[in-house]
């Protein structure tokens, strides 16, 4: 971390900072240049509020040299983290490797539509299904999700297929419902819901975190280091579009995340086309970028009869028009040497 | 509500659709053009899922004509909503000609530092005050507040000067803690925490709701909806700057937000311009600017030692500045023809 | 285009606005809702101003329904453009399934530094060489290219490779230096120059158009009108990145906007991931995501020396790099069933 | 400048740096730390491209400490800078405490049409006339302004009314056609066309350069240091909004950017809230919201017929509109001490 002071500082408030600095266990190297001092300071500094070292009057401004992040991070933990799930007769994996594609509807409505669309995507490739019982909408007037019975009637339609579940948590106090749910889906309008990441911390199985609309790839990876930190290591990343100017999509799909991501950190990174784009003939196209891109997964909305769906139905697939992505994505994962389990 | 239809599209999918909406208790008027029809739909369409419509095969898109909030919008509620919030010998109030200031530390650390910071901002002229008891920091490394502890400490600082508290909620499970605050806040990360805000439907005080990093003006009355729709009225809206390009500022404050929060809504409308700019030298203009734009507060972070603050200290007034602010304030206040309470 | 009018509007006012608009050669139906009343408005559209008539008293908002642009619209020209400049013994080709790779320096140096990059690119595959001499910098005081000088250098380097060559124009008074460039590079900056784009639309030579970084994708497809539509049909589109509040890249590559480009617009469309992402490392995967989302053809700085650049040195590969690359792009494209010429 | 190097950099390679460095004329002086060694540049580094050091294989980071802009640098030139114009019988002043009201059409469409404009603006209050005769179109079949006949027009408005007169310059080919044209005003699509910047830079009339949409703070200083070091000191800075997320309003509003440029320079900063608003009845409390962030002036679009303008009739004031908006005004400059003349 480097702390830059403004021209003409106080000699007695820079030994004052200094030692401020010193007393967290760091030490500080000051450098004197003829109009600009300069102190280095060296060691963990991630438990540093660079706000607070600001604050100080002499202070002109500060910079991070080394990481906030530590048990997310790849320099720490070279080898890849792949995710796995126990199914019926085996297990599904995701990283390291292993390409997992998750498919199904934004929101589960009734049985007979989640056991058919999961019925569907799996004959097309899908290793996991996806299902919202809880929904975030930006509406009070829309329809939020079955709920628990949502929930039942995932696991009903894993027991037909196999599919491990994967479904979105909205608040903590549900946590005991999602017992029987694979995955644990942290949205992207919860990135940064750090009391329910803390509690996501000590659950025994993975959580696929959604990056949030306005955040920043740092701030992705610190959201993951409250989950990683606090017990749990099996944390996927999920980019979906970050918000800007452009309206023609429904977000802006940040495709350099995905080898920025990898690299940062050792945690798998997934992509979600759906969401991205709100178009559903992009979500071919796009997931193709992302398997070029190193993505370790895709995970696609998908419904029997996107007209009327309950939610979200304007970007869903068809299972048919599902299968035709599918198959590009099969030839593309082969091409690139990747697996699905 | 309005539907435009893709060229050539089926007649009897069209009747099809037609008769769908009707069945929502809506009616539907088509307008048959050369090279475009276009279907009228009237009535209460709030409850329409703009998304459902557009996954329609048949449909090229679908606009808006009214707004999709109700409990909140001017047009059913002409008059200024104002809060008030009963204190010691009387009521402070805000919005409807009624000015509030609510100022104090972005966290409350220990009794002396509260109740001093309190006493400064209360003889400044400061009518509510703030403290974090519960912090959402990005880094799990980083202070994260003395939760319960912090909010005794506010209600000491609350008796020893009457001003009404103001403090963060992160999670639902910490209502019963919020007992004793007088305004309870959802910060700009929880603004789509959709099961905080239905909860904080049922509550019986006002809440200060902050507008998200990435929320638009639509999005942020649609959260406010959540609370009104479910019983509670007394919401106050915060301005707090939305993320862009510019980095030189923590977050752009969008100055055009206050005047068309009021135009669209009849609820109050604040500024906090520490949060929106993170330098504290640009609280003045800023604070000013949010006056002249016909803000009902203001939202100001003072610390009364910055340098050791042990969050936000950056973006913090010492009291002695925040005094100087004040002066200013209260003359444009007067310039204005606003009251403080 | 769909006008829709304020609740209780004047009749007259309204009968005059329908007048108005049908003195344009357009023709108007007035669909009249319980609560909303909508003018449609069929015809050519594209010359109407829609600011205009949402200034209009009576008028709520306006939307259009068919696209602003014409000449470059697939709509009417279903077929890709397929952009051929001559070359020694033959053509290179971008667009229809020809696939074009222009790689070189940000700025021609020194006629040893273009020749030597110009011969290395070729070896790796390259079609096409890019390289400024007229350099739009930032700040006054940084190097701002060669000028008449740099073009002279790159026709050297093209006798020497026979590769075309391709660079960046900055002003319309420089067009008669640019008689021997290939293909006319409009900058990011110059997006919206609309006396530069109106002059090449009289040039006959391919325009390589480069999307502005806060420009929509609609906007940039007005750009590409103008040149078309004043006569040019040759032009080459080339999304390279739009600003956002991620800062760890330079600029954010939309790769949605490549297959939303291809299929509103028959022009061919390229990446340039060294300047969307500014970091060397990415622009192979960006490379591969740009090729598997459909793009037409890269964009890639390559230096002999980037750390002695004049220019840009931090975002260039060098030669050996931009081989490994080329590795990796030549598989990609027989995947995917594209030729080089 | 400060250069932050790769972990374990080869000592060579580092003195090799260092040496370059010092061929510029700069001192280095390196501070090693036990993980991080720095290189602190001392000396003028505005000449220094920060991405050719980037560039080098040792360096992880490189900061700017000090300013890249000099001539419009406050640190060198603590006064205000006031703009003189001079008029029949006079001057009209803007900066340094004078504050000037610009105001008038967006195209000059008619002389019957400028001039009525002019007698009425000047009439409210308005210190200068604007009127548009170059005028960039996102479309080409929109009205492109009137040209030399619209700056001819606007000399007789002047000669009618007194007022000094401000229009856009689109291209420098048209330079010569600007000869009596008071203020030169750089549009937001040209504050990067730096080849106008640098012709600019020798004229001898004031230059209102407005930020363009996807530019930063600093970026837009920049852009006045290509014309204030080219020999032109009179530059007025108009932050005009910049492009975000929202679209309820057709820019946001930077308020902040006011009082920062103040404070980084010299020069006098104004206000466009027509353009960073697009809806006429935001222009008051924008208007009032800038006076209080200090600004030097307003620019505020006027016609006398908006529903039937030629180009940006939406967020046109009529003139009794106007006239409102002057009667705040006034009592605002008034009560800020602020002159107009």
């Amino acid at each position: 971390m480097i702390v830059i002071l403004k021209q003409g500082a106080d000699e007695k408030r820079i030994e004052g900072l200094i030692s401020r600095i010193e007393k967290m266990g760091l030490s500080c190297h000051k450098s004197q240049g003829e109009h600009t001092t300069i102190l280095g300071i060296i060691g963990d500094t991630s438990r540093v509020d660079i706000e607070a070292i600001k604050a100080n009057e002499i202070v002109e401004d500060v910079k991070r040299v080394s990481e906030p992040y530590k048990t997310v991070n790849r320099k720490f933990h070279p080898e890849d983290t792949v995710i796995s799930v126990p199914v019926a007769g085996g297990e599904a994996k995701l990283g390291g490797g292993f390409f997992a594609v998750i498919a199904g509807p934004c929101s589960v409505e009734c049985e007979e539509q989640i056991v058919k669309v999961a019925r569907e995507v799996k004959k097309s490739g899908a290793t996991m299904l996806r299902g919202g019982a809880f929904k975030p909408r930006t509406s009070p007037y829309s329809f939020q999700g079955l709920h628990a019975e949502g929930l039942e009637l995932l696991k009903i339609a894993k027991q037909e297929t196999g599919l491990p579940i994967v479904s979105e948590i909205m608040d903590l106090s549900h946590l005991e419902l999602f017992r029987d749910v694979d995955v644990i889906q942290v949205g992207a309008r919860n990135m940064q819901n750090f009391e329910l990441l803390k509690a996501l911390g000590h659950v025994g199985k993975p959580i696929l975190l959604k990056r949030g609309l306005a955040n920043t790839i740092e701030e992705f990876l610190m959201s993951a280091e409250y989950i990683v930190s606090g017990g749990n290591p099996n944390v996927i990343l999920c980019e979906r579009g970050i918000r800007t100017f452009e309206t023609m999509t429904r977000n802006t799909l940040d495709i350099a995340a995905v080898p920025l991501l990898k690299r940062l950190s050792h945690l798998p990174v997934i992509v979600d086309p759906s969401h991205a784009s709100g178009i559903p003939w992009l979500v071919e196209p796009l997931s193709k970028a992302a398997i070029s891109a190193g993505a370790d997964g895709l995970m696609i909305e998908v419904h029997n009869d996107p007209a009327n769906a309950l939610s979200d139905g304007a970007q869903s697939l068809t299972p048919a028009q599902f299968d035709r992505v599918m198959e590009k994505v099969k030839a593309q994962l082969e091409f690139e040497g990747k697996k699905t389990v």
